[in-house]
C-alpha cells in the first residue's frame, strides 16, 4: 500500500524541469524552474539538486533542455545529433562521483542514437524517456517501500541515519520509502532520525521531509542511538546505501557502521534499503570500496562558524562500510535479500 | 611523571579568584578576576566556570570572598560567623546539581565552625583551605594520570568523549590527565576527540585545551569512532564520569555508551578516569541513576541557528549509563580498579 507523499523532488513540466531547491532546506521549501541546459549543469554542480537518483534524472532533463535549444540552432539533423551528444557528454561532468548521472545521460544518448525521427521527433523521444526514468525511479522506491513495510512491526519506531528519502530520489525514497509504506498501513509507526554529522542530512533533510508528509519524527544526535536502543525505544533500523558489494558489505554515510554495531549489541534488526542498481557485483567485499575523504571544514565549521580549536587535525571520511554480518536484510525492488548475500544477490540479478 | 600543563582553570591570587572564562572558548582564552562573593555566585550560575571539580573550588573561593567583605562589615565575631555561614549556604545554591559545589562550600563551613581565631584569622584559614582544596584536586588528577599512563601503549592513539580535562577541574584533568601523563613519558601519544553533540564539549573544549598544551589532537564527529576503530587507528578509550555505581556502571555524557559498545566490538579497552569521590556506593547499579533531560534547543540549534524542521520532536538525555561489563578499568587516585567492581570499589574505599 503506497503512501501519498507531498514531495516530488524533480519533475518535467511542459518544456522545463522543476526541482526542489535543496540548498535552502530546512529554512525554505521552494521550487526552481530550470529552462536551459547550461542552467541545469550549474544546478547539479551547485547541489540545488542532490541525491544520486535525483541527480540522474536532473541530467536526463538537462539533455532534453539542450535538445530544445538545438531545435532553433540547427536545420541539419546530423549536426544537431552530433552537437546534442556532445552536450549530453558534457552534462555527465556536472558532478564527478554520481554514477546515476552518467547512467541517465547515457540512457538519453542511447535514445538519440537509436532514433529514426527528425529533430523535433528526437526532442519528443528524449522528453518521453526522461519522464519514463522519473516514473521508474518512483516505482522502484514504492516497491522497496512495500517489501520493507512487511518487516516493520506494528507501532514500530524506526531509526534511520542520513537521508535516503524522497529528497534524495525523484520521490518516495528508499529507507524513507519503507517508512512511508509502513506508515500508510499503520499510522502509529514513527521515526527517530540521527542528526548525521558532519553534514547533518538527518537533521536538515530527513526531519524536514517527514514533517512535511506528517510522519512523526524525533531528532536525536548521533551518539544517542544506543541510549534509546537500550531503553527498548527502537524496533528496527533502516538506512540507504551508496554502494553494496557482492557479499552484502554496504558503504553508506559515515556513522552508519556505528549504528549497525549498536543495533547488533541490542539485538535490533538493521536493514539496508536500496535499488538493485546500488549493488556493484564487480566488487567482492567492502574492502574494495574506496572511501572519499572530504574537507576539514565540514567537521570544524557549522553554518560557517568554527566550533573547535583551529589547531586541530581532522580526518573526514564521507562514508563507512557496514560488514554484511551486521545486516539483517537488504530491501530491494525484487524483495528482501537475506544472508548468505553472495547467494541472494546473485539470484536477484539472475531474476532481473 | 607529570606533564606541565599550561592550564590552570581556577586559582586563588592574593585576595581574589582568577578563572578561565569558559563561555568564550574556543574563540578566546581569557581570565576573569572575581573580587566579591556575589560576582562568584553569578560566575558559577552563568557557567563562566564549568566542570564539577572546578565549580567546587569556585564555591570555596566564593566563601573566602564573602569573608573578606565581612571583615569590613562586622566587629562582632559571632555576627560575622553567622552571616558568613549563611553566605556559604547561599553559595551552594548557585548551581543545582554539582555535588562538588555543596561539598566544597561545606568544607569551608566546617573550617568556620572549627576555628578559634578572630575574624581576620578566620579569613586566613578559609583562604588557606581553599588553596589546599585547589592543590588536592590537581594532586588527585596527577595520580589518576600517572596510574592511567601505565596502561597506555607506546605511541597510542587515545579516543575520548566530551571534556574530562584541565578545564573541567582545577587543572590537569581526569581522562585528559591520563593523556597528559602518558604524553609526558612518550610524545608519540595522540588523541582523537569526539565532537560530543549536542553541546560539543569535545570540539569546543577538549581540542582547545590539548592544542594549548601542544598535545596532538584530531577532531572527529561522534558517528566516526567505529570507522577509525576498525582501521586499527584507536588503541584505547578513556573518558571521565559523572557518577559511578557500586557495581561499576558509569553515568557520563550522552554518547559515551555508544563509544563503549563500539570499543567492545573492536576489542579495544575502554577506561573510565575519575576520582573516588565520583563513586556513589549508595547506588547498587546504574539503573538507579536518574538521567537529566535537557532542553530541545541543544539538539535543534547550533550557535543560535536552527538545523532542522521546527516540527520535529526531541528527546535530549544529558547522560547515559555504560554498563560495567564494557569497562576495562576505572582509573582512580588509588590505582586502577578492575572487575569485579563490587569488590574492587569496596576495597578502594576501605583503603581511603
Amino acid at each position: 500500500m503506497a503512501f501519498e507523499s507531498k514531495i516530488k523532488t524533480i519533475e518535467w513540466v511542459d518544456n522545463y524541469s522543476r526541482m526542489v531547491d535543496q540548498t535552502v532546506i530546512p529554512y525554505e521549501y521552494k521550487f526552481v524552474n530550470i529552462t536551459d541546459g547550461e542552467k541545469m549543469f550549474n544546478a547539479i554542480r551547485d547541489m540545488i539538486v542532490r541525491g544520486a537518483p535525483a541527480i540522474g534524472i536532473a541530467g536526463a532533463h538537462g539533455v532534453v533542455l539542450f535538445a530544445q535549444e538545438g531545435v532553433n540552432k540547427f536545420d541539419n539533423r546530423e549536426k544537431f545529433v552530433n552537437w546534442l551528444i556532445e552536450k549530453a557528454e558534457y552534462m555527465k561532468t556536472s558532478r564527478p562521483t554520481a554514477v546515476n548521472l552518467m547512467w541517465a545521460c547515457q540512457k538519453q544518448i542511447d535514445v538519440i542514437k537509436a532514433s529514426t525521427s527528425d529533430i523535433k521527433g528526437i526532442v519528443d523521444e528524449l522528453k518521453e524517456n526522461a519522464i519514463k526514468l522519473e516514473n521508474e525511479d518512483i516505482e522502484i522506491n514504492k516497491k522497496i517501500g512495500d517489501y520493507g513495510a512487511e518487516v516493520v512491526p506494528k507501532g514500530a519506531t524506526i531509526l534511520t541515519h542520513c537521508n535516503a528519502g524522497a529528497l534524495a530520489t525523484v520521490g518516495y525514497g528508499t529507507a524513507l520509502g519503507v517508512v512511508r509504506s509502513a506508515y500508510a498501513k499503520d499510522n502509529t509507526v514513527q521515526v527517530f532520525a540521527d542528526e548525521t554529522r558532519p553534514r547533518q542530512q538527518g537533521a536538515r533533510i530527513t526531519t524536514f521531509e517527514l514533517a512535511m508528509d506528517g510522519i512523526p519524527v524525533t531528532l536525536i544526535t548521533d551518539g544517542m542511538c544506543s541510549y534509546f536502543m537500550k531503553k527498548g525505544m527502537i524496533d528496527m533500523v533502516v538506512v540507504g546505501a551508496d554502494r553494496i558489494a557482492a557479499n552484502g558489505d554496504t558503504a553508506n554515510k559515515i556513522g552508519t557502521y556505528t549504528v549497525a554495531i549498536a543495533a547488533k549489541y541490542h539485538n535490533i534488526p538493521f536493514y539496508i534499503a536500496a535499488p538493485l542498481s546500488t549493488i556493484d557485483t564487480s566488487i567482492a567485499t567492502g574492502e574494495e570500496i574506496v572511501i572519499e575523504e572530504r574537507s576539514r571544514e565540514e567537521v570544524t565549521h557549522i553554518n560557517g562558524k568554527i566550533i573547535c580549536s583551529d589547531k586541530v587535525n581532522v580526518i573526514n571520511p564521507g562514508f563507512d562500510v557496514t560488514p554484511h554480518e551486521l545486516i539483517a536484510g537488504i530491501i530491494t525492488e525484487k524483495g528482501i535479500l537475506r544472508p548468505d548475500y553472495n547467494k541472494s544477490i546473485a539470484e536477484a540479478f539472475k531474476a532481473v
